[in-house]
């Protein structure tokens, strides 16, 4: 495959993106804001205003109008919709998956979208909902599997400059979606999407989301482009985007408007619920909430508002990457909804796979709950203790004191993180804002560590000196045969 | 006193509240900007349409330019100012703080404030700053209510419509706080500012803050409008709002933005710093990061980014105190900085305060993390969990199951409520929307709060279905010695 994405900056599993396209080069993340050719509650033209840099179009949709086919292959897809920048086509899986059958085959598809001009093309695979049986997933993965290899064999005989993507299947199997990535990579894509994740949007399974994108991500190449097919709500994407998602595509600033939906990063409202517009955006600062609801084209009025959102917070996502604190923001936008929190939790199981990819320095590490305990950051701290040697007298304390200098050695103790050498003190990421009360999740993993410490250290003699309320945590047990423990006061 | 003030909608300690003023009506909470008649980044004719309904100025350096002063004296401060809604004064109490004396007295400022019209005047208290000797409050709060005694006597014999201030002093003393609070209703004004906090937001004491606007709370009256003189940071007014304070006033809309700073309600960046825009107004929407910095009035544009900002956070309050999901609101909010969780912890550890007023019934309560498990609802239903009364056989499941009809009670365990008969599942607040793996703070007070109930039924035989992880909680220890425990498994 030729080289058309290139990563310019990271943290977490995010990143900064370049994307070529025949049409221009795309800066990721970003989202494909879905344009209708037969419904334009916005002009495709003016979606540069917003922050579009790509738009997404049904290339069934167009194919099954006499019309709009005719005008697409004499004049082009660009054309058709009015907008010069790249256009990605979907192929009608999604009709598919609502109808049981298309009017159109797989190769056919394919062709219809080269032949229009599409930037990115898909082949039409089968999108297997979640919670189906394993056997359909398994047959319904090996279909599209086929088709996939059909598409590439395809487009290879041609001299189109067109992309391809190759959609990730699997339903909520995390095997089948790792095997989905793994069998797509060896065929080998421009672009991976992740398919039939809308359901679980829906139901808000935003854990069973997390576990099948981490599924997906772990067995491609970190330096694919990643597509969240039917992702558009902004309250998702700094959680999908941490996950390392490149695209998302919105249909939703347009289907929420029609039915009065006014979307902000904390979740949905409707509109005619609204007394005072909880938003900044040019709309909703040019408007009351009376005015708005009552203006004769409010879901024009809307679907601005939600394009306004939508690209703002992409906005906000690549800032936290810059600045190397997108974690914080994700959780942030997490405490939007319980399930979103599990969503979170969800993810930092996985920081494992996550601490491989972190950049190993960034800005301070602000304590945000107890979830930030089992952040990439404190994994990694917990892997490289045994890089500090420590030998003869030692004091773990919270904070400097004269007693210091009795010591060989001086360690301090923070939670989440456990103890490290105080000349560390300042150093990334052991200078975070934390609490001053602290939760019981990170009171518990900077003991756990600091019994790790202590054990890898049998050549050292330590004192531990800690505040009363901590000294009946059951690790003290095992901490207080190891070393002498001490009731913080005021001397220390 | 005239009444004034008109609450119309509340939760937590928060309002929505209409002040009537010589100059129109004014909806709380809400924002004043400072006007420096010498210096106008933005011209106060347009601060409506940020959303702006009250301005407020400086009286002394007014009184203090003698153009100024006599333009004032002869049109009046609204001619001045080029507003013709209400504005407030204040009274060089900020000088005397930073340069230690003023070349006014009390009773002339208050005079002057009068004679040009100003709607709300302040007497010339004194701004003891935070961390002080006990001497040192004790004695300049005394000052400030002899001071605020002399404004008041003068005020009655005046037949001026202006409305008068009683700032509350006191420093970081919680009791003194109160007993200025106390002494300041005694006397009685229109208006209650929370003086002389600015040092405490400056420097994230947020826990120390919450303290002192509760002891300030705590001993006015509910009906009493409140003002934190000097907040202006979007991002701590959800937390002051829920702790009831009506009003705030910002000159950091524009002393921020002289410096390039950019206010958003997670903190502030430095514009120089930003590659992204990661806000949604009107200028964010229109500008590039690059085009922001680069244009020639980028001072007059950050001040209209940092106005807009400001006041569409008092909309999403507003709007949250209608949905009556302010808290969910200040415990997102609180997660932008550590120390501002060390100031949700603390406003919760006032929950008793707080459940007196918060409606009985409001929209679900989501759980955001350990605090919730905190919030006035839960608190609400310890307090009255003696209402139910158990006799006979009693099981305690986490969800229904057909052993359900082999007792005579069914109850259902809910982290962080605790146990409540399984009839209450979908009733407020009990039809909470909560986390699938919980935290331990959660658990801790679901536990504490069964075992209660538990206690509270002598008559009743309970059996406690609960999951394996929890069996060794310290607290199930006691549980054990009144209940039969079961390990939950899939027929319960």
């Amino acid at each position: 495959m030729p080289h058309i994405f290139d990563i310019i900056r990271k943290d977490a599993n995010a990143r900064i993106g370049k994307l070529k396209t025949p049409h221009g080069i795309v800066e990721t993340p970003t989202v494909m804001p879905v344009i209708n050719p037969n419904i334009r509650i916005i002009d495709p033209s003016k979606m540069r205003k917003f922050g579009a840099e790509i738009l997404i179009a049904n290339s069934y949709i167009i194919y099954r109008n006499e019309k709009l086919a005719s005008f697409a292959l004499e004049k082009g897809l660009h054309e058709l919709i009015g907008f010069d920048g790249p256009i990605m086509t979907d192929s009608g899986s999604f009709q598919l998956s609502v109808y049981g059958e298309v009017e159109i085959n797989n190769i056919e598809v394919i062709k219809f979208q080269q032949e229009i001009g599409s930037d990115i093309g898909v082949p039409l695979d089968i999108p297997t909902p979640p919670f189906v049986s394993r056997s359909r997933a398994e047959s319904e993965l090996e279909t599209t599997l086929n088709r996939l290899r059909e598409a590439k064999d395809y487009t290879q005989k041609t001299d189109s400059d067109m992309l391809l993507s190759g959609p990730i299947q699997g339903s909520t199997y995390t095997d089948l979606r790792g095997k989905s990535a793994r069998e797509v990579s060896d065929i080998g894509f421009d672009l991976y999407p992740i398919g039939a994740v809308v359901p679980l949007m829906e139901s808000y399974r935003y854990k069973d989301l997390v576990n099948v994108i981490a599924a997906s991500k772990n067995n491609l190449s970190k330096t694919a482009p990643v597509h969240l097919f039917g992702a558009g709500h902004p309250m998702i994407f700094a959680l999908a985007v941490s996950l390392g998602v490149d695209l998302f595509d919105s249909a939703a600033y347009a289907l929420y408007a029609k039915d009065g939906r006014y979307i902000t990063t904390e979740g949905t409202h409707h509109l005619s619920n609204l007394n005072y517009l909880p938003c900044v955006c040019p709309i909703c600062s040019s408007h009351t909430a009376n005015e708005f609801k009552s203006a004769k084209n409010y879901k024009e009025l809307l679907a601005q508002h939600n394009l306004f959102v939508t690209f703002a917070e992409i906005r906000h996502i690549k800032q936290a990457i810059r600045d190397g604190n997108l974690l914080e923001l994700v959780e942030l936008r997490c405490r939007a909804h319980p399930y979103l929190l599990d969503g979170l939790k969800e993810m930092y199981a996985h920081s494992s796979s996550m601490e491989l990819f972190d950049p190993a320095s960034k800005s301070t590490f602000f304590y945000c709950g107890p979830e930030s305990a089992n952040r990439p950051e404190i994994l990694r701290f917990k892997k490289r203790m045994n890089r500090f040697t420590i030998e003869g007298s030692a004091i773990i304390r919270i904070k400097s004191s004269n007693e210091d200098e009795k010591y060989d050695n001086v360690l301090t103790f923070k939670p989440p993180f456990g103890s490290m050498p105080s000349e560390l003190d300042e150093v990334y990421p052991f200078n975070a804002e934390v609490v001053k009360e602290h939760d019981y999740e990170s009171i518990n993993s900077a003991l756990l560590n600091t019994l790790q410490l202590i054990q890898l250290n049998p050549n050292a003699k330590f004192t531990f000196v800690i505040e009363k309320k901590h000294l009946h945590h059951p690790l003290m047990e095992e901490i207080k045969k190891k070393a002498e423990v001490i009731e913080y006061i005021s001397k220390f």
